[in-house]
């Protein structure tokens, strides 16, 4: 067994997690951590999970032991925590976006600067940087939108001129944290763009899928929907006439990836780690679409976080993972 | 008084007709038809206008009697209606699409022989052809998702390269028959692309925003909402740079536009024959953003209808249309 | 032309008064207050409203001056505006809870004191209290659960011995505010009762509906639903055969009030003064099912207040409020 | 490893069964049966199992092997498959309803001719019959309300006079197949009460909670909700005043039951085969409100089944099914 600990246990994020850890077969959780809930049960505040898990919140300020620290709290705050739980021998993922960017473009575009400057971290995305993370002793779990952007383009990354993302998420994206975003009269019969041209997970998606010449566009939209973010990807200069095939054999070692023929749907992937893409159709003047399914607190989160963990402690990847979406 | 007929009073386009007409203040219903429900009382049948229509659904073989007719039946079926009536004098508006195109599109885009080839009808955006809708007899009712999408691109006709129509639209579109589409546990936590590089609507898009040069591309969306099609409208090649002023000018005479600063919402046109149209907003790399709401049902179809027929008899156009959304 | 005002213009009250008061042909919008939007334009801070009232909001310090107010407050703050509008000489619609009990009740259900005690007012339920209420200067506007459940007894009112509400309200009722409550993730694919044995509307009812004899017990559910309360009333001693008969003899000079055979809708009400009241069904051991649908933010509130208005000020009854529900 | 087969592999019922044998560690699927996908791979009919699950459907006609089956298929086709079945030496849990009532009550109820009548079976609420179901050859898996009502009642069996069951369900339990009433535009914004007073799941109800004396007495409504029934009971003539204390009691040995102090959720249970009962709440006027929340297509079917076929088969009740449930 493995012990792993949750930074940050009472958010969406840090719930899923735990909501992995309970079947997990080798990671055993040392401990979660909640200022707010310091000391009561978990299984009293996150009540799906009650008489599942048999522990209580502590303060991160604790003494805390485990071998692997899943830090699930918003960025700026994740750069405070993680210098002494790796100075303390420990691997860490971080599921902020304090150590996915460059450091200089990080501080531009998150505005602020960055108190733990110049640290090594590699950005998890399975897909791309397995062999990295394997030998990682920090990593940057990867941004929900760019999760479910980026595997949709990776199999065409240059051999494109220009890619606009269209994201359309549910709502559990924003938080646990009730707003006038999240308020139910707000988000039901409405689908809210936001952020039009300026989300900052731009930056990542550019990061991973251009060197500079192919342009790449984002637009998010809030969806009256709680999980899962679908992707449609508009892509020009692209010259590949079997797209399926070059999607399937890109992708054919990766466990967690299914390419479809058709389009895909947010709820064959929902509560589960898989990505679904399809869609792979052109229109008479040039324009391909490609379409992504994620779920945004697992693939986008959570499970990629525990997928990238997995790899860290030698693990299967698939380990405490390979199980199936609900539907409907 | 203005006598008005609907043809196809029970599916969501006729009904809405209906809703209208309660209460416009100079058209009067004089026969709503349908095969189905020949003899019912309206309000039994739709129950929402209980105690507000005293009158039952004819068959279209009756003897019919209106100075004008809104023909609210599927495309192929709009053409065995319509010569006849024109040739008993009637006015029409027409709400499938069977005379929106040049009739070698139409033939082409939607797959048919056109049985009344040639017959002169106006496109119905008033926006765009008040002059013409005024004088005629026979009025092509655009589009559901075309309307949202022109209206936000008119103001820049001319002025673009490339336009990618993102559109996401409430169930309501896909008719009152259910369907896999529509089946509940289908489309609740899904946003569902379909046709993503073939909608036929794609052709009225084209019709009126590029003389050929501009490339126009087309994705709908279903979202899991009954009424509204928010468009995304990702736009290249636009150097114009007050936006927010252009719009405002190109509108300034047209009493149903709304240029907001803002990104527009569903809800608050939900209901009502408003367009908002909104975002205008530019990205690091050229892209500019607008975004359009309309209610799919009003100014996507029975509104616009409405609009079209007091443009027809001479009244203002506003005439039973001046009424709020229905927010939240 | 009738001077109207509304004390508390921002909130889903407030603002649905505005939507009704926009086409009223008697009522003039005098004045609408909002702390937080002083001098701000209704339309820009309720942009479904746009274009459609050319008026700012105004402090409710400000000089204000109507011959009917809309007092759209929370309970507690009501009674602080009440007593002044009225030495001025104003009709008042109070829209919150603080006139409608006996003030015992009211101290002893909303824990509170009355600053106002002892003023006289009508409980302004047209279909019970019309001609009370055509004489009188301060009307209490019935809560929504309780419009909804006193309707559905009504008729048999001294002939049940037993009455169970069981009311599911979507969650506009809850107000405009974000809360833990209106937490898009925590209602959506949920139903939340609440309050299960002691929500306060219940004085209403019993009020109403029982001298003391009758037992009348209500359980309020929270909806994933906008708009609208539908009430289960499972009722115990009623002898009647023909009830949709009795019903529909006792409501038969109530413009708003259908009596149906079938169970009611929702969406057949959404966003009109309707009430549907059906089913009328009786089990094998004595139990009687009615059932009613409102929309709680019309009949349940703003619709209603207007319908009092009309009564005060000599109008008919329907005036403004003879419109079609949205459906779908 | 314990070879399972079911009959009915593509309703949501059979799905859900084929969700939970993916990751069963003892059950081994032999065959899913399903007459219009014969030959076509699970994964593909059904997509979110894709790549979870290796093997076609085949026709119930074919050479079936198991030691256990599960058939889930509607009403009145069970009896076809059971007797058959069971002469070939298979265990067999029956989703559907033609086992699970006095044969008697059963053609009274279902009003048709049992062309099995006689047969023993045992009905499936281990929670009751947990002895008896270890034994069984034949288990009539309870109905999806049932398991709901019951199991939020029988602490208090024999201690009540009266209960009324207002239970609310997501759509799913009325199947795949797209109805008027999956119809999305109209369930969203809608709750709808059917069969008010003459629902056939009743007469499980009485059967197991009523001796002839207490009355109990069930009115469904569908909610605009996928999975879940809530279930509230308004109960009369209770005494017992710990009733938190007394449901702990007696659900002390029940790994599924969770006997909370507040009002339970659907989001808490969504996905697993929990059962929260909470509430306990009693009114002024003597009134008990007990509160269930159950996944329908998992306690209400699917799960429950492997419950008791794991208990049939001599495996721990929780085999396969000590999973989380999937909040928000």
């Amino acid at each position: 067994m493995v012990s792993v600990g949750v930074i940050g246990g009472t958010g969406y994020t840090g719930a899923e997690l735990l909501r992995f850890l309970v079947e997990h077969p080798v990671f055993d959780l040392s401990f979660a951590t909640s200022r707010s809930e310091d000391g009561n049960e978990i299984g009293d505040v996150l009540p799906s999970l009650r008489s599942l898990i048999d522990k209580k919140f502590v303060t991160p300020e604790s003494d805390l032991e485990a071998e692997l620290v899943f830090a699930a709290v918003p960025h700026t705050t994740a750069m405070d925590y993680v210098p002494s739980l790796i100075d303390r021998g420990m691997k860490v993922v971080d599921l902020s976006a304090d150590y996915r960017l460059p450091f200089d473009v990080y501080e531009d575009v998150y505005e602020t600067s960055h108190t733990d400057y110049g640290r090594q971290a590699v950005y998890g995305l399975p897909e791309q940087n397995k062999k990295e993370i394997k030998k990682a002793g920090l990593v940057a779990n990867p941004g929900c939108y760019p999760t479910g952007a980026i595997l949709s383009m990776l199999p065409l990354k240059d051999s494109f001129d220009r890619v606009i993302f269209d994201s359309k998420s549910g709502i559990s994206g924003a938080g646990a944290k009730p707003s006038s975003a999240s308020h139910f009269p707000n988000l039901n019969g409405n689908i809210n763009p936001y952020k039009i041209t300026s989300h900052r997970h731009a930056a990542e998606m550019k990061m991973m899928l251009s060197d500079g010449e192919a342009m790449v566009h984002f637009t998010p939209h809030v969806i009256p929907v709680v999980r899962g973010i679908l992707t449609t990807a508009h892509v020009f200069g692209v010259e590949e006439e079997d797209l399926l095939g070059r999607y399937r054999d890109f992708y054919s070692d990766e466990c967690f990836i299914r390419v479809i023929d058709e389009v895909p749907k947010l709820s064959s992937v929902r509560g589960s780690n898989y990505v679904d893409i399809g869609g792979f159709s052109v229109d008479e003047t040039g324009r391909t679409v490609v379409v992504s399914a994620i779920d945004n607190l697992v693939k986008g989160a959570a499970g990629q976080a525990i997928q990238n963990a997995n790899l860290m402690m030698g693990l299967d990847e698939e380990t405490g993972l390979k199980k199936p979406p609900l539907s409907p």
